[in-house]
């Protein structure tokens, strides 16, 4: 790999991150309907993103448009992947197989978006044994003994909240250096250990404040 | 309600309304274990966020903190509730009762968040009569009239990202007003329709990025 290729991902703005793989999913669709070039202008107009913004995204991807002609869509998929590293899979360890670990588990594509859940944990006699889709849930005694001897790095934690914090630490014991974190714990963790959060309850709490702004203007 | 209030909510940063949910849980811990008064700086230490920023943050639900006593955490509580909307309850739909939408069915608490889902639909045989926990699997072609008649202004939007526009399109043409978008594609919908995405592919995009940058490091 190219050391001005791993600069500048050392720089990449977390918004940028967070768009490549919209762009992704859009021009894999549009590849699957025969698109074979395919400019900026366009796929902002698609994805409600300006043209110029679209354009300094995809340009730490290091793959070029050429003027009126607009990107390669192949070249761009391929750069985008290899940008965020898609081309590579991680395996990953989940722990908490109830709802939304199972829901997670039989997630469509996570593979192609650069991880794979290989097995999953909890301590519930009711699901230790049983399996979801092809993962097997497992004891959560045997998580650090499993995570070391197949150098796991990537840890999902969809626990009950109280517990998380716990699981977490035990997560980083056993070198699991990346965390994502369901629960609405903010998890405190040895430095080096990266927690992503995807709290449910903060993305509800801006979608029902939003909607009483709303109601609210109209009745006024 | 005040005046005051309504004004303030109008304009308050998203990410406020983002932490305010977090406030709010480890509030309601902190009151379980007993704990009358809190102060920001240990509410900013827990959270890590910086004192001053939880000060400004809490000012907006408009409960005062007294000098070197804090806040009264029943007040706290109740006000960002308030604040949220979550002391009222709004009906949702879910549409697509595959494995996240059951997640997000049998998820806890989404009630003392300001909703509930109170139907799920979906086209499939298979699913079309089942239950979840205790919400109904209905058909799709029966969303609009339940909809209109139950005036349900939320829809949770859990389908293949195949069909996700068009069964957005029917959300808002049947009176939905805020819809909760968990597939990957960037919704279209007419002016006053509101749209939160939570988009698992984003947050793992910036999982396997950091991950990825962090390996590297260490390796060099």
């Amino acid at each position: 790999m190219k050391t001005q290729e791993k600069d500048s991902r050392d720089i990449v703005p977390e918004p940028t991150v967070k768009r490549l793989p919209l762009y992704l999913h859009f021009l894999k669709k549009a590849k699957e309907n025969g698109v074979l070039t395919i400019s900026a202008p366009i796929i902002g107009q698609e994805l409600e993103q300006d043209p110029t913004q679209v354009v300094k995204d995809l340009a730490y991807t290091g793959v070029k448009g050429r003027p009126r002609v607009g990107y390669n869509i192949y070249e761009l998929i391929k750069g985008i992947e290899e940008f965020l590293g898609f081309n590579q899979v991680y395996d990953a360890f989940l722990v908490g197989a109830g709802n939304l670990g199972s829901a997670l588990i039989n997630y469509p594509e996570f593979r192609s978006f650069g991880f794979k859940i290989i097995a999953a944990f909890d301590i519930s006699d009711d699901v230790v044994g049983t399996q979801r889709g092809d993962v097997n849930v497992l004891h959560f005694n045997v998580f650090k003994e499993l995570a070391s001897k197949l150098k796991v790095r990537i840890g999902i934690l969809t626990t009950p909240a109280k517990v998380a914090q716990e699981v977490a630490e035990q997560m980083a014991k056993a070198g699991i250096r990346a965390i994502w974190n369901f629960t609405p714990v903010k998890l405190k963790l040895p430095e080096g250990v990266i927690v992503q959060n995807t709290s449910m309850y903060s993305n509800v709490a801006v979608l029902v404040m939003k909607l009483n702004n709303q109601l609210k203007k109209n009745k006024d």
